[in-house]
């Protein structure tokens, strides 16, 4: 179905003295990278030094947004205004971009991290409080959104370009929605069945959902991990399932140029 | 001897529910702001309301970069690596920079707050750290800095525009630099005489020394103060002296664009 | 009804260089002082010199426990789980307890702070949360909490004195409840009516609800602010007309102490 | 020499998200932990788990106080005031007591941190700032410092409990000071030779210099490391040279208490 897909991974979430995530092992697999901003992960040293590698790769670099939580990591709902949330979303994207202006490359996307995602993904206030940040800053900023999401639709109706993501190591619901952690079936850790899952929504725009029926998801980006040895594992078997299939796998500019 | 002057002042130092300084009654005082980027003051709201407020005036906007020590307000000298001086800089000229381009105005110039003022003024590495930062963002970034100072000398260096300023209400050493804060002599409370000294150091490019000895000060902008209503006053007095005296008082790209 | 009532206020909400609330004119009028302990507002020089000023005075001191969300302050809710809840209560009991213990003054209750309040007023898990940090540390301290509450249900459930609080310039519900801020009547502004419905919910233990009807309402304080110079003066009225009504105005460690 | 020594460690470093150090590794090897209290390193969550594995081993607690520098890890000196220094150190012993106190444990020691530790050892009032703070809140707290420091000096001269601490896997001027990291021998890798020089601190009181002359150096504790498995190494290599040596390893409060 799709002549092409992107690979999505959240980068640069490093801070200080602390290292997380295995950035080198999990750079060379993705073609777009969800760079943290300072506010629940990264600081201005992991930005710049992560926007150079994504450069050198010539990886597509996002702004990853979050609520200014830093020791809950962003994972935590809090209850701000739109106003709050618009001008946070504005502040991140233009400390990311002063990295990407002083490496010369370009900003590609945004995308909301961790609890901010969630609520703008459900909540349409929110979401177009996200999407006003965006906008503010450069209406050519794709927006990568979950299918189905206020998000999505209020970057829609503010007329931004749009990235659909999937996430081929997680359960859906017959609705198209993840399952939630909490419940079984939520997270998968076969490397082949992943890889097969993955291919299966690139080629057919098809998942198979926890209960047996086939969903419908149309998506422009899959969300990769590389938390762990066994994230990145998952991910370089997708990566690998879809080149041998000979699906391109391209940054997100290039593929949503192609369908805009 | 100059044709025209700058009135810069610091401002948005305002953070979540306290407020500090009087900005409504200065800003329409001033011709350049140097506006908080949230890591020694500011917030993302107080930053927005900021920038606004400047571009409706015609003030010309700078980023008051400072050290991450809100608790301090970057008044505390931290031994920091010329690396995160650089990145900080960089960071908070694209927050900063993101409200601008948001409203719709230009950035006009950076100038280092507080304790990153003082250590760039003296300290040669620190100074061209910032200038640095500031370079890797847009060279047409006017620098703001002490005259004589390593951060003027850094600037000329790197090519960057700079000006320079001076303070009528503070007194000055027979070298050119400012009397401590700590002796007799160094902070002036009477207006007659703050305005007096600001038109001769505009006019004539010279002002007395605590010893009574002329010093040659040319400065392109003059920094006024807004913290209370004793030095609201203050920086009236200096803007009506100035303009009963024909002086054109002007943002900074207007000044050193003539001079450059 | 009682023969002593406490007045407590929020306190030492100051932060570095800013200054918020007037700490100097409302501390003679109050009885016992929620001290904010470094999270939602307040720094150790700060909190140093409130708990000495309080200790002065005689003011009974306590723990204003709230999000670690400085920019918010503390106001806006915050989905954290039970277990962070409890130990963020233990470390900023903990913090000010030292600068009793510094002084050689007890520590006598704790109060949770805006959004914390809220959450813990009608969410049992989180009241819970909040009771056993408390508990942790010294299981004679005062919990303060609104009268039929969640937070006061589970310090009653395990085994902690209670005070409850009234608010003499707050709007009832006919269920006891606070008029939302959102709505007509959620705040009284004219000292005489305020002082007179303080003097009621002390002597007869009722306030009359938006509705004109009478609630019954036992409380063991009543909270004041000290935000403006109008919240001064009705906390100055409140005062006032109290004493001049014979009542005795006590810190809640008496009147506690008396009805346990 | 010693009857007895302590083994020191850093620990409870952890934040957020985030995990820095092998503290299940390095735990078991000590008999005191100097514990981040949230200032540079650590979060409530990380304090309360490190003081109840501690407290479940018999090892003495510390609190390790630093500066309010996350991001700098309170590696960089900060021209802090004594006042805000003291108060700093207040406010962090109190909250790490706060889970001693919740966990039924004594509070053992206190030793500054990184940049904190660096300035205290070699600057009088920043050594009496930290030695007023401890002292403000409880005289019997033993301060762990560097053999003739200014640190140590302070907290003699103010009648507190003192420990020294050697450390045998660096380098030691022919003065006793430590050689500095940016010079060569500054850092011993080899577990044997640094264990031989455990063992010939505590039995002998001396340490071979850099210039291969023997240094006189008193010791309660030695300093050990648990930031990766060549550290932990090191440590478990000198815990065994000690014990097969028949030295005793007890917490500081055993050691100071036998001493004073």
């Amino acid at each position: 179905m799709n002549a092409a897909i992107d690979l999505n991974c959240d980068l640069g979430e490093s801070f200080g003295p602390y290292t997380i995530g295995m950035d080198d092992a999990v750079l060379p697999l993705v073609t777009s990278a969800n760079i943290a901003c300072g506010f629940h992960g990264g600081d201005p040293r992991v930005m710049e030094r992560t926007v150079e590698r994504a450069a050198e790769l010539g990886i597509g670099i996002g702004a990853h947004v979050g609520y200014p939580d830093r020791v809950g990591f962003g994972r935590r709902e809090i209850h701000a205004t739109a106003g709050e949330v618009r001008t946070d979303v504005i502040y991140q994207i233009g400390a990311l971009y002063a990295f990407c202006r002083a490496l010369g490359v370009e900003l590609q996307h945004v995308k909301p991290h961790g609890a901010l995602y969630n609520q703008a993904a459900r909540d349409a206030v929110l979401a177009q409080a996200v999407v006003a940040g965006i906008a503010a800053f450069d209406r050519r900023l794709i927006v990568l959104a979950p299918p189905g999401s206020q998000l999505a639709r209020a970057a829609v109706a503010a007329g931004l370009p749009v990235a659909l993501e999937g996430f081929a190591d997680r359960g859906y619901n017959p609705d198209g929605s993840l399952v939630s952690r909490r419940q079984d079936g939520a997270v998968l850790h076969d490397p082949a069945e992943v890889a097969a899952r993955a291919l299966r929504m690139v080629r057919e725009g098809k998942v198979r959902a926890v209960d047996g029926r086939d969903v419908t998801l149309t998506v422009q980006s899959l969300c990769i991990h590389g938390d762990n040895p066994a994230s990145v594992s998952l991910a370089r078997a997708v990566r690998q399932r879809l080149e041998a299939a000979g699906v391109a796998i391209r940054p997100l500019r290039a593929i949503v140029g192609h369908q805009a």
